[in-house]
C-alpha cells in the first residue's frame, strides 16, 4: 500500500566520540525512506533539496522504490545543512551549525500522482507545513503518523495543537512528551496527549526503548543493547520508517500489529546507529533484518506459568 | 527449597514529592523477605537489629515463613537508621541521616539450622561480611546471588573483587556497572564483570527496566509504566527477593528460568513503589501478583512472522 513521507533531505556533518564526518546525506525523509523501503513500495517522497544534493543519492532512492515527484529541487540554493557534536553518553548533543537554505522556503505541493495514498508519515517540520500537507490530500489517508520536536512546542504551539487534531499517531521522545503536557509521569503525559487528538502515542526513550499507548493499553519495545552506539543521528526517523513501513506493508492498523511495527522500527534503528549517517541502512539485507528481529524476540519474549 | 537471605533490618525516614514518613521499618533483608516469602518457605534470615525493632514486625515475618534464628537482637543499641529525600524525578536522592547503630558491629553467625540451604541472597553489605557468610556455609549453596553498591567500590574494592569470585549472580545498577568496569557501554561492562567471577549479571535500570546477561545471551525486562512512583525505597531489594524467590521455588537455575525470575522480581518491585516502604508488600495477595505478571506479559510479549 502506498505511503507518503514528508520531511527533510539534507546534509549533516557529525562528530561523535568515535570520529567525525564531512557533509554526508541525512534528513528525516531520507532515513524514513531508507527504512520503509525494506517493507513497502512505492514510497512517495515529499521534500526539498538544493542544487548540491547528489544525483546518485536520488538514483539510489529511486532504485529502492522511492518516488521523487514530490521532491522539489531548487536550482540556485543549497540543501539544508546541520552540524552537531554528540557528548560521550550519546544521549545529548550540541548543534554547531544550522543552515536552513532551501528549507526556509519549503512549501510542499503534493503531486496528483500521490493522491489516494493510504499512509502518511509527517516527519518533524514546521507544524503549519505538516497541516498544509494533510489539507492537500483529497482523501484522508487511513493512517497519519507525525513526528515533532520541542522547538515547535516553544515557537508554534497553537499550530502544533491544531495538527495534533488531525493525526492518528504522534511520535515524540520522553522529554518532549513531558514538555508538551507538563506531566513528569509518562503514563500521565500519554493520557494527556491522547486527549489532544492522536489515538496512539509512541514515546521514544532512545537506548531505553519505546512505549506505545492507546487509551486502554501500553506496549513496550526495548532498544537492543549494543556494544557501541556509533552515531545516533537519524535513529528516530529510521524507527519511524520501519514502524510505518511495516504497517503499510501489512495494511493492518490494529494495536496488535502496531506492537510488531514498533519492534520492526526498533530493529531498523538498531542498524542505523552502527555506522555514520545512513551508511548501515544502505548495506543491510532482508536476511539481516530478519536476524535482528529474532534478536528482539530473544531479548524480551518469555513464557511464564502463573503461580 | 530453602533460601538464606543476609542484609539489613532497619528504620527509614523517607521524604518524596508525595509526602514524608516518620521512622518506618525498612532494610534490604526486610524487603527481600517480604518479596521472596510469596514464593518459597522457609526463608532463613540473617540480620541484626536493636532493642527498638518492633516485635510485631518480627511476628509478621515469622507468620510468612521467615525464620529469625539468624537475626541478632542487641539489647542496648538502636537499629540501623537511614533517612533520605528523593528528588522530583525519583531517580536521585539525598541521604539526610545514616546512623549505623547495631550495624557497626554486624558479624553474622550462621545458625546450624541454616546449614545446607540451596540458595543464598547476599544483600548489599560490607563485602567482608558477605564473604564471611559464604565461608561459614559448610556446603556451598547451588546459587549465590549478591547485591552491592558504589560505596564499596570506593572503599573496599579488593574485598569486593574477592567476593565476586565466589558468587553466581551479581546485581548492580547501571551506574555501578559502569563504575566497577570503567566501561560506559553496558554490554561491554557486562562482559568485563562476567570475567570477574559471576556467571550471570543483572543490571537494574530503575524505571528503565533490568538486563540479565550471561556470556552468550541477554534478556531485558521492562519496568511497568506507572502513573506515579510513590516511593522507590526498597524497590531494588524487592526485585532481588522476587527474583531469588522464584528461583528457589522452582529449583531451576537455567537462563530460561532466570528470565521468568526477573519478570517476577520486576512485578514485585512494581508493587513496592506504590506506597511508602514495605506497606504495599504487606497487602498484596497471590491474585494481585498473578495479575501483575500478566500485565508484564501484555507489556512486552509480541508475535511476529519473519519477513
Amino acid at each position: 500500500m502506498s505511503l507518503i513521507t514528508v520531511g527533510t533531505m539534507a546534509f549533516d556533518a557529525i562528530e561523535t566520540p568515535f570520529g567525525k564526518t564531512d557533509k554526508i546525506v541525512g534528513g528525516s525523509a531520507t532515513y524514513v525512506a531508507y527504512a520503509a523501503s525494506n517493507f513497502v513500495k512505492p514510497i512517495q517522497q515529499v521534500s526539498i533539496v538544493g542544487y548540491d544534493f547528489p544525483v546518485e543519492e536520488l538514483e539510489e532512492l529511486k532504485s529502492r522504490g522511492v518516488q521523487l515527484d514530490g521532491v522539489e529541487i531548487v536550482p540556485d540554493k543549497k540543501s539544508f545543512f546541520w552540524s552537531g557534536r554528540y557528548h560521550a553518553d550519546m544521549n545529548s548533543r550540541d548543534t554547531l551549525v544550522t543552515d536552513l537554505n532551501v528549507l526556509a522556503d519549503f512549501n510542499p505541493q503534493i503531486p496528483d500522482s500521490y493522491q489516494g495514498a493510504e499512509f502518511l508519515m509527517l516527519g518533524n517540520l514546521v507544524p503549519a507545513v505538516q497541516l498544509s500537507v494533510i489539507r492537500q490530500l483529497k482523501q484522508r489517508p487511513r493512517l497519519i503518523v507525525m513526528d515533532t520536536m520541542n522547538f515547535w512546542m516553544e515557537v508554534a504551539l497553537p499550530d502544533l495543537e491544531e495538527v495534533l487534531k488531525h493525526v492518528d499517531i504522534l511520535l515524540v521522545n520522553d522529554a518532549e512528551a513531558r514538555q508538551l503536557t507538563g506531566q513528569f509521569s509518562l503514563v500521565k503525559a500519554a493520557k494527556s496527549i491522547l486527549q489532544m487528538g492522536p489515538k496512539y502515542l509512541i514515546i521514544k526513550k532512545g537506548e531505553h526503548g519505546a512505549l506505545l499507548f492507546d487509551k486502554d493499553s501500553v506496549f513496550f519495545a526495548p532498544a537492543l543493547p549494543l556494544e557501541d552506539v556509533f552515531d545516533p543521528t537519524g535513529a528516530g526517523d529510521t524507527f519511524a520508517g520501519g514502524f510505518v513501513g511495516h504497517l503499510a506493508k501489512t495494511g493492518d492498523i490494529s494495536f496488535e500489529n502496531m506492537k510488531r511495527a514498533i519492534i520492526v522500527g526498533s530493529a531498523m534503528a538498531s542498524f542505523c546507529v552502527e555506522k555514520f549517517g545512513a551508511t548501515r541502512l544502505r548495506e543491510i539485507t532482508k536476511t539481516d533484518i530478519e536476524a535482528r528481529i529474532q534478536q528482539f524476540k530473544d531479548l524480551v519474549n518469555f513464557e511464564i506459568e502463573l503461580l
